[in-house]
This record gives C-alpha cells, sequence and structure tokens, in this order.
C-alpha cells in the first residue's frame, strides 16, 4: 500500500488532491504523491521538478549557465528534503530555436549542479519549444532511511538550516528595478542543495520530519503540519534572516513567503538538536536556528516575541492560486 | 564506467554530442545517454520524454485526456525498447491559465496509460505556463536483462512488430485539412508501448539490439546501426505499411520516415525469430516482420525488391535539422 502524505493549502494542490485518487498504484512504489520526492522498493528516491521561464525564474536575472545550474539544484533539493544521496539526473530541455546555441552552456549549469552533489547526468530530452524556456529534472538518489515530511510529532521543536529570504530579496529588488546586491542575487542564482547536511543530519539525529524551503517556510511549514497532522508555531523573532532581506521593508514576510530558498525545515524531538548544533554550524558554515515547535492542532501559526499570533497572509508561491 | 552508445545523425543529436562529454558519471549508472532509457545498478530502467504542444501534437488533434494518455505511453515506449516492465511515472505538467481546468482529465489519460502497463504514477510537478502545454513523463522501470541498441551485428535480421506510417499518415491528412480516418487517427491519439510484446520476445529469443520507433524507421534505425557499428538494409517491399499509410500518396516514404509509430525494431541472429513468429502474432494480435539485415558497414540502406539501393531523404523529424 503506498502511503501518500495530506497536502497544505493551495491551488496547486487543490489540483493534485483532485486527481491523486484516481491514479494508478505500484507495489514497489513506497511513498507515492504528497512528500518531496517518492521512495520506491529498494531504496531509490525519485522526484521531478519544473524550471519554466518567467515563472520560476527571468531571462534578465540569469545566464543561461546559472539557468541549467538552478534548474538541477532545485530538483537535487528534493533529494536533501528525503535525507537521499543523489545518483542520477534526467534532463528535459525545450529550448526555442534561437535557445539552440545555448543548449551546451544550460548543460554545463546543470553538470555543475550534478558534480556538486557526485550524481550524473543519465538521460535526456531535447525539443525545440514555441513558448518560454523550460527544463524539467528528474532526480534520482538513494537513501536507506528516507525522512518523510509527515513524522512531526506534537512537542518537537522545528529547525532551519542557513539564512531565509535572501533569493526572495533579490526578485523583489528585481521587481523594483533596483540593483541587486552580489549577496542577494547569489542566493537566488546560486542556491545550494543541503544533501550533505541533511545525511549529516539523518546520521547524528532522529529526524521526525524533513522539507526543503521552495515555496516559502510558512507554506513549506504548511506542508509539514498537514502531512504530520500538527500544528507548527513559528517565531518570528526566532527567524535566520538573510542580511539581504534584512535590508527590505518588512524582513520577516520575506523570511516567511519568499521561497527559493533551498534550506532545510526539519522537526526533532525538543532539546535534541542542541547537543550537534555547534558541530554542524562548523562543519557546513551554516547557521542551525531553532524557529518553533509543533503542537497539537493544524495549520501553522506565526507568534510574535510575545506569543501573540500575528496575523498576515503567509502563503507562498501558489502557481493557481488567487493570490500569489 | 558508464556505456554511452553513439548516436546516429541530425542536429538534436549533435547538440547531444556536445554536451554529453562534459556530463558526470556515478558508479551505478550503467547505461547512460545515448540508449532508448538508461540502467542504473539493480535493474533499473529510467527515462525521460517530453510531449509539446505544436511540436509533437496540436490541440485540434487530440482531446486532454489523449494528450496525457499519448505523452505517458510515449515515455513508457522507451521502457518497452529495453525490455523492461514499468514500476512508476514521474509527470511534469505545464499549463496554461487557461489549462487549469483540463489538468485532471489530462491526468486521466496519463492514469490510463500508467495503468494498461500496471505502472504507477508516483510523483509530478505543476507549473502555470505563458506557453504551449508541455508535459515531461519520467519513467522507471526494471529489467534483469535490458536490451539495448548496440548489440546488432553483421549476419543479423531486423524485424519490427506491427504496422508503420499509420500516425504519419493522420498527421500527413491534418496538415492537408482532409477528413482523418478513424483507423489514421487512432494510430497517432491512442498508441501501445509494446511493454509486453518486448518482455515476451526478450524471453523467447536472444535479443541482440532493440528500439522503438519514435523518430521514423529510417531514423530509428540509423541510431540502431551508430550505436552497434553496423549498416542496416531495409527492403522497401517488406514494410509492414499501416492501411492508411496505403492510401497516401507515397506509402513507403510515409512508413519509412513517419515517426510516431511506437512499435519496435529489433536484431536477431539470422533465422532464429521465424520459429516464433506465428505463435507473437497469435499472442498479440500484431504482425511481426522481417524488413532487412544487418552488415558490415555503416549507416542505413534502403534498397528495392531488385536488391537496388533507393534514394531520397530518408531522416525523420529532427528538433533542430535543417530539414524535418
Amino acid at each position: 500500500m503506498t502511503l501518500h502524505s495530506q497536502l497544505g493549502p493551495g491551488a496547486e494542490f487543490d489540483l493534485i488532491r483532485t486527481f491523486r485518487s484516481n491514479l494508478p498504484d505500484h507495489p514497489d512504489v513506497l511513498v507515492g504523491i504528497g512528500d518531496d520526492a517518492a521512495v520506491l522498493r529498494g531504496g531509490w528516491v525519485v522526484s521531478i521538478d519544473a524550471s519554466v521561464e518567467d515563472v520560476h525564474f527571468r531571462r534578465s536575472w540569469l545566464n543561461a549557465e546559472e539557468i541549467g545550474y538552478r534548474a538541477a539544484t532545485v530538483a537535487l533539493s528534493d533529494l536533501a528534503a528525503m535525507a537521499a544521496s543523489p545518483v542520477a539526473l534526467f534532463v528535459s530541455l525545450h529550448l526555442t530555436a534561437q535557445d539552440y546555441a545555448r543548449g551546451p552552456e544550460i548543460m554545463t549549469g546543470i553538470a555543475r549542479a550534478a558534480l556538486a552533489q557526485d550524481a550524473a547526468v543519465a538521460g535526456g530530452d531535447t525539443t525545440r519549444t514555441s513558448g518560454p524556456l523550460a527544463i524539467d529534472v528528474a532526480v534520482l538518489g538513494r537513501s536507506d532511511r528516507p525522512v518523510l515530511r509527515s513524522g512531526a510529532r506534537a512537542g518537537d521543536d522545528i529547525w532551519v538550516t542557513g539564512r531565509l529570504g535572501g533569493a526572495a530579496a533579490a526578485v523583489q529588488t528585481w521587481h523594483a528595478q533596483h540593483q541587486v546586491s552580489a549577496a542577494a542575487r547569489a542566493a537566488f542564482a546560486q542556491p545550494h542543495a543541503r544533501v550533505r547536511e541533511a545525511l549529516w543530519l539523518a546520521r547524528q539525529l532522529e529526524l521526525h520530519a524533513l522539507i526543503d524551503l521552495s515555496d516559502g517556510l510558512a507554506s513549506d511549514a504548511a506542508h509539514m503540519a498537514a502531512a504530520s497532522d500538527v500544528l507548527i508555531r513559528l517565531q518570528a523573532d526566532q527567524l535566520p534572516i538573510h542580511d539581504a532581506a534584512r535590508r527590505s521593508d518588512d524582513p520577516v514576510h520575506l523570511a516567511l513567503t519568499g521561497g527559493d530558498d533551498y534550506e532545510l525545515c526539519f522537526a526533532c524531538a525538543a532539546g535534541s538538536v542542541e547537543t550537534v548544533r555547534a558541530d554542524f554550524e562548523r562543519t557546513f558554515g551554516l547557521p542551525l536556528t531553532r524557529i518553533g515547535r509543533a503542537a497539537a492542532g493544524t495549520g501553522v501559526q506565526i507568534v510574535a516575541a510575545d506569543g501573540h499570533p500575528l496575523t498576515g497572509e503567509w502563503r507562498g508561491y501558489d502557481h493557481f492560486g488567487v493570490t500569489s
């Protein structure tokens, strides 16, 4: 029987909910639609991720190599989110006739992302398109013990790696047609798939639930909350905010709703992470921050330092939502 | 060391040749780019295939369910081409805002194709696009002994399943704005992934090389010839031509260059297939036809009944070629 996690709110997820119940299963599929990746018998972990021009990036923001690098990295991040080791990428390039000459540059970026995680590029398809440049990357990895999003328990602490809101700060600045700082640009153009970090954490700790931050912390925490059937309460004053986001009008909002950080968010028994935190930060040069706690209930609540809930629209990017 | 087969001619394949040498490998990838699918350690066979509006199909030709069915079937056909059993599909849908309501219909078609091959739909991604409707399907299957395109030997007989040119006849008729027959339409809109046929043949025979016919027989045979380092000589008068193609101006040309048949083409020791042919045809209700022979040399030669080579442009669809 294949496990399908509960999904969080959003029109894209409504669509998935609509058709998921009618999709066929296979006995070799242990975890199906609803987590960051599927788990197949034998320890294989598999996902597919799209990068589409003017949806996930703009041409004016990235060069061709970065477009490829980023497309592969966001797919690899889904393996990090399962604590799986990448093995192979399969790449479908949709190129306009004018983009044909940029194919090798895009593939160079994809190869760089794969190489950074010791993964192969093992297959692909190349299609001419009249529309936006698009790249689909399917990733395969292995894990003896994949970590799902569904295991958070009331009382768990919620942690994140790295700093949040940097990529969103870059996007906000580009939209405002202001000059984007090198640090903000790098946060968007050169994200890291936190694979080594996830494997390290999974070795050191009993991770109850793990997800990567692609849609924005508030949205992704809502997925973890829905899958785990808990309430996740996040402390706005504890968020590790990227320097570029700190300089924005509303750093907390960017950190909560800005997607594209590709950091890890995980749930662990209260008090268990503190013992390895310094070692993690030294090993990876990356902060590890407790940002909240799971409790009985449903959904996500954002609270101020005094414990009072913040109000606001905390949803991240929703491809088909009325708000985005 | 990952095996990479030689590719046949065409601009799309020139692009792959350009970047393939710079792509990273992984020890778990046994067969990489260049065959119908990759082979990973443990018997997993993996491929990704794109279906893009106005490239692979037109909206006026297919309904939404058929668009989904066909996208999944052509991907599954790559598993048939390796004699692998499908396990799971991963689907990336690029939908315009107007297409959002058709998502469930498209997924119904994908589910039908998966169900026909006892495979699960185990993951996906849904993206809003401003451009053409596009579907990427990654397929995973298993095989204890995958059949590559690279094993044809001089002296082998070349065989195909089914009848050729039906889908191309439909496309030709649509382009001419004439009425398309039900049989021609079905050949295009309802192709079959010949998975059971491939598994049956692989059990009964020692298949030296196997490929599915997606680009057109002449092109696909050229890939087999290049990968196997042989000349493949096809007999124009022996081709099993679809009834819809027989009614066209040039049935042989359609059968040779019309893509989208998704039949199997394979190489076997001379004389070995005849013993199982009647049983195959009875089991599957599908003709099995010897269409040529492999010889020392390179490329593909089309010969008339008297043995003289036919001249002409036999290349199939090439996404970035000057001829298409």
